[in-house]
């Protein structure tokens, strides 16, 4: 068995993280923190998790998790930073669903998160664990900074067609969709019921997090530079993210297109190339760890279109932190991962 | 291995048992049957279960059903009946998801469901799929009749009061509120998003048919006569019901009456009762075969109030059938049930 | 011209006043406070109101709001009963939406609301809001109480009843059921669209606010004693109630009891009886003034069931004021309040 | 007085008509044609409508439709092209709200929309009701195609560029969002509140109806070719389009950008320029005749994204039907049309 701390258990990923270890086979969940509610049992808190779990949240010690093979941070940005280089010295493995470890360039971190980062020497060595890009890496890391939920969704629709050459890098659009539950389960007035149901906005165009993330990651596939126009939206639904993508074709017809993706993610578990025509919704991986992917030449033209769709405190927070874990650990890549998705 | 075959797996409860049963270990999948939509892969129709179930659609084959050691009806009302001696004759077990056999009068059937019976021969063999209740019999049945998603929720709010004779049975109320996935997938305008969103309603105040079901089962655990009114509501929202149910009560404080449920419940695993003074979301058994329970005394007068909650397509329907056929094979009975609730 | 002021408009009762009084004929908008946004241009605040409201929200100030007419207090419970006798004095008529004048007695207030009261010699000549009973003695009033959301629809689905001693007042029993904006504009976890949609909940059991509103306004229509059961839901929409009432019938049948709701509301401008066997939805009044009630005998049994819907905003809240400051002030009843509800 | 007739009354654009026609100071409504409820009461099928619109529905009458002044078609495409020549050859105005006339090209209206136009010849006639580029043509029009919903959120959002020469007409996306009531008032289960709701899917990524519409709109102030990718959502919510569009810019700076929006729709009552830098809400238009419209220059790239939004049953359809009505009958623009967006 494998033994778990969670520090920050009290937002959507680390319930999420809960609900999917407590069903992990070959998991034993030792610590989680949560500095507002230490003392509270996990199960008070989160009732679906009666007879599940069994733990209090507890105060951040240090000690209790240096115990633990694994840790996951499911905190705020800033977080993961402070504590990773202690516990890795200690041989624990560290896997961050913030973003600490996401980019590489510690000047663009200060630029886009606002302080300094607080291990700049760890960011070389950290794996970003889009298992679908990195997975040998993954496997021997010491840090894994698991990938932002949009930006899982567009370099997997993106992906195959700049390693294929197949689009232009120069004028990509990323638009893409999110349910309210990518905000975080924190007091606010912007993601109250009354104000982000039966509406639609799109936010931060001027400049969002992700985008640096995801620009990242496109170019380590792809020579030439990329150029990438990212507009997030907020949508009045829980879970899911709908990712629209759309470049400009270079070469080939709509069966290419189609084979390229088919053949890129053959092998990959938790990667769907549904059949030409589709249209996936984000209903068909609520709860699962999927990811679905279309790919669209509308009217022949010069554009192509990927639609891909993934639930993004799955394989774009907790599940993929999940995956990450067991290909660390050597354990079977699907394990505790193959929930059907809950529809309707 | 089980050998199961679904009649009619094309609606709710029938996408619920298909998610359920591909991931039962015990379960072999053989036989789903659609009269629309046969020859249809049954992942072309519901993407979310590409990779899990690789079956078409078939019309009706009573010779292929005969094969199977259980069939599930996840059919309309009046199908059942039709088919179920035909196969019982062969030694298949029967569960019926809809409400053939839930009444053991066939004259209340003729009136509630404006048919005659087509086998009121085998309604006294039948037995109710109330674990709870019936756990010997089911065991030993041929035909079960799977509860309705009310009566299962607001039973296994009252028995324990009728049983230990706390609550007078003859002003019994039961307020209930339910998702829409309760009116089925069906071509209709009142369950469109645009109809049933962002607004509630009663329905069927003058009598829905779930009425002399419950009444059946609570007469059945209490020797004076039971009176209730029953009301339900329509919902925006997908999955879910609340029972509020309101009695007189006869004796004791709130504590007795939280003992009662406790005792009562005890080695259920499928009821989960609350601490005193909890108030149950529906959320917290999404996705779940759960049932959750709390009971109050407000401004500690004669009226007691008891709250219950169960995901209408789990408990309510094929999770509980699910459960069910456990209990008929020997199964051990939370063999895939085990799903924690999503959520959020 | 009509100069109004209001007190607190940043929440959604402020905001929906807003909405009424900029196409008030008779109304200019003088003066809107808000401690936290000062200086803010109201329609930055609510892009909806662009065009439309041309004002700032200013710091409280006392002397603007004395050369008001009319003042509408749409803040939180005792902010009003500071400032109301100040402006009384002053020749202003207040209307409070909050519950600070709705209790008669000061010591329920200070049980139910935790503080003594401000000014307990205003509660006697301080006028219930509910224009259905007291209509006279509003358009004579200093200071009208507007009432609570559930006890306009719970009141209006009562009184003719109790008025006509046709039902026990020994045994009511209200079940409501609201949407989250009755929960305020106020960073909370708990009406996050995370937490709130897609679920269904009671709250408040042992005890809700509004129930000693309810049962005061009930005892003053009946001469035996009123014993009320009340349990509110919060439920997945935005705006609006729906009541459903159990009550004994003492005499009479169906045709009885819809005749005795006809006539009682025949000449009420914003409350609409439906034909019997009627079940309104609670969109039929979105952002409309009007209560729409139908009343039940089901199965011509002893119990009688009423449903009443409101849109708590407007004839639950913003409406209803607004409605009284018509009939303050001699201006017709129904001006500013003829919007027919947003469908779909 | 101006005598109307609405033929097709019972879907989404049918109700929002006569939402907005009931309270339209110079409108006497005479006719409200339906085959399906022929007969039925307008209030009893819409109880919004109780105690605002008296009228039965008929069965069509060509007769009493000739004795309106106007006609609005609230039907399904192909049905207006079948009376319009009729109609107007006694006199009356015809607004579309189908497709009927909107496409100049019939090859074009045949491809797109399946069987040949039956009156071509008014199609150069038909003036495309967009006012705020025809404004003088609809005034003095005899049939007017009301613009589809997409096509007024889009070209609003182009049109000042376009002419401007600001942008490339050849690389032009718009990706839209809509709310579920643009896809009707009809039995379908797509549309199912459990199919539709927490959930969201691109369609017709292939090639949709109004695409063509857009094109022609766009080609007709701008010289060069127009090529446009339109990517259509189906969104989580009742009413409301999002479009946020992409472009190329050729020139300029952000500032100038927003001046150019400013200046062109500084007189027009229905377009609302939000300041730089915001994010408009479909919220902020429900219920209103408004489009709000916002631009972007991310992070100064070479691309321009603006966003816009309207109420699709209202800027998108009903609302702008009235619109064109008073245009057409030297009636104030506003008139009718001055209701203030429901928020929440």
């Amino acid at each position: 068995m494998v033994n778990v701390g969670i520090v920050g258990g009290t937002g959507y990923t680390g319930v999420e993280l809960l609900r999917l270890l407590a069903k992990h086979e070959h998991v034993s969940l030792k610590v989680i923190t949560s500095r507002s509610e230490a003392g509270t049992a996990v199960a008070d808190m989160f009732p679906s998790l009666r007879h599940h779990i069994d733990l209090l949240f507890t105060d951040l010690d240090i000690g209790a998790l240096k115990e633990c093979d694994v840790v996951f941070f499911a905190t705020p940005n800033g977080v993961a930073m402070q504590l990773a280089p202690e516990l890795i010295k200690h041989g624990v493995r560290v896997i961050d669903l913030a973003a600490d470890f996401r980019l590489k360039d510690p000047s663009a971190w200060h630029a886009w998160y606002g302080t300094p980062h607080a291990c700049p020497e760890l960011l070389d060595e950290a794996v970003y664990g889009l298992a679908e890009v990195n997975r040998c890496e993954i496997a021997a890391a010491r840090v894994v900074a698991n990938p932002g939920c949009y930006p899982t969704a567009v370099q997997l629709g993106l992906i195959p067609l700049l390693e294929a050459g197949l689009i232009s890098s120069a004028d990509l659009i990323a638009d893409t969709k999110s349910g309210v539950s990518g905000a975080g389960r924190k007091e606010n007035i912007g993601t109250l019921l009354c104000e982000a149901s039966e509406s639609l906005k799109a936010y931060s165009v001027s400049g969002h997090r992700h985008m640096p993330e995801i620009v990242q990651g496109l170019q380590g596939v792809c020579s030439s530079p990329v150029n990438l126009t990212f507009v997030p939206h907020l949508t009045p639904m829980i879970r899911g993210i709908h990712a629209t993508i759309y470049a400009t074709r270079l070469a080939g017809d709509a069966a290419l297109y189609q084979d390229v993706f088919q053949q890129r993610y053959a092998n990959e578990p938790f990667v769907d190339v549904l059949p030409a025509g589709a249209h996936p919704e984000t209903r068909s991986v609520r709860g699962s760890n999927m990811c679905r992917i279309a790919v669209h030449l509308p009217q022949n033209g010069d554009k192509i279109v990927v639609l891909s769709v993934i639930d993004n405190l799955v394989k774009g927070a907790a599940g993929q932190a999940v995956q990450n874990m067991n290909i660390m650990l050597g354990i079977p890549e699907k394990t505790g991962l193959t929930d059907i998705a809950l529809l309707p």
